[in-house]
């Protein structure tokens, strides 16, 4: 199973290619967080199910750096004094501590709204198809923000349920909307959506549990950002909740049931097994 | 000329009857702006420019209804304290005070996102159309943001000419935006789409120079904000670059030429013409 590093270069030459232009200053500081790297999850995992069915991987690829730019607008919107205050993103200065609090807000919204022109504007494909691409992007973004609401506004005492919840939406939902776009794109049978579908709902839980796993035993420098934070911060987490020994025991369930879901799926989904497998072994 | 109470009646009915749901704590925040009343002049202005052109204005209502939605977006993110610090609109407290600073941040854009949702999946025409449609608010909320941006990092001395192009963006972006999406719904002929959005580009400047005049001369009771406030944050408007009576007479002009742009329109713009009557007019 080797790591398809040549759709992470398809991403990245993507994003090269559809960088933010226009108003100047602005662009610029669009272009800050989208240079940051990262781990470019969410646009492979697209391009990895497109080619899983049999589509044209580099016809996907607007779509591919849409998904990007949204889940940047997120981390952007996320670092801001207001919500979770991080001075540090992949090792560099976050948004706001570079370009202002007031041009971070405006960044974040031009991701978006960019986002969206990117699918209408250089995805071609057929109308009926780009409806359905964006419709998978609203309906993840939708889920992703009511997600953060739910991060923001906790319950007194949340339990296992609910931090299941959470995530599903505040992580699962660009995981979920990456599988959906690129099934619109394709358009497989019915019952291999679903089966690819069920890949990303896993994966949604499972990396977030690795993601506080990380953020309570991962080092500063490997993280490219605080380790502990999480803590140190009061956020509800399932290291915080449940527990290291609890979140751990859950990560490796997930991962079981990730690699049985991905070892049943119909077409060619060598490189989504790749992806799955890294999401559960990583170590930032 | 008589005002087109019953296109603002719709669209307030619009706004009812797509009333943001699903995460409840959420959906409260996200109804707290939009209910918080307003003229409504970019939904009222659509679906007048959509009566003028003869299409069937029932069937826009979707449509106006994400556009303010859009606006009231720009305007949650812009009184944040990152931006604005605007503790009172429409003689009401902000989101951000009402609801944190955290959760107006979502508000906004789960808003801006929930616009393209409900052009997505409540707008019923041809695919094609409502890909324009959507293309037409993309590229108003771009040029508004870029707006914004200039609005958060004037240059040392700002002219006339800066001025004129900051409010066209800032402001006149999404009247320009209500004029698109009324075209790319109904279609009309090429010369009519530009006699139109002429109007809208008008429309533009010189609401934003009304606007800027009502702030330095209006009393805070009749405004539901506090009067002055331009002047009070250092912002760069007409009146504080060229001076009040610059400003009157400027908007003078304006309306004097947006009177004729409206008289020589082809179609039914009866409803319309009292719309811009009213921008150069009003004292709120």
């Amino acid at each position: 199973m080797t790591f398809p590093d040549h759709l992470v270069a398809l991403v990245e030459a993507g994003l090269v290619l559809h960088a933010p232009h226009g108003e100047p200053g602005l662009s610029e500081a669009m272009r800050y967080p989208l240079e940051a790297g990262g781990k470019r999850l969410r646009p492979t995992l697209l391009l990895a199910v497109v080619d899983a069915l049999g589509g044209r991987v580099a016809d996907a690829v607007p779509a591919a750096v849409a998904l990007e730019w949204v889940h940047t607008f997120s981390l952007v919107h996320d670092d801001l004094p207001a919500l979770d205050d991080d001075a540090l993103r992949r090792g560099r200065p976050t948004t706001h501590v570079r370009y202002g609090d007031d041009v971070a807000v405006l960044v974040g919204d031009a991701l978006l709204n960019g986002a969206y022109g990117l699918v209408l504007h250089q995805l071609r494909c057929p109308a009926s198809r780009r409806a359905l691409v964006l419709g998978a992007l609203v309906d993840g973004v939708s889920a992703m923000i009511a997600g953060q609401h739910r991060d923001v506004r906790p319950p007194a005492a949340p339990d296992e349920a609910w931090l299941k919840e959470m995530c599903a939406r505040k992580t699962g939902a660009l995981l979920r909307a990456a599988v959906a776009m690129a099934v619109a794109l394709v358009g497989p049978a019915p019952s291999w959506e679903a089966a690819y579908l069920a890949v990303a709902d896993e994966l949604g839980v499972g990396f977030q549990i690795v993601d506080d796993v990380l953020d309570a035993t991962g080092s500063d420098a490997v993280l490219g950002k605080p380790a502990g934070s999480d803590a140190d911060h009061g956020k509800t987490t399932y290291v915080t909740v449940l527990g290291l020994a609890r979140a751990r025991a859950l990560a490796a369930e997930s991962a079981a049931r990730a690699s049985a879901l991905v070892a049943a799926l119909p077409g060619r989904p060598e490189a989504l097994a790749a992806i799955v497998a890294r999401v559960y072994t990583r170590d930032r």
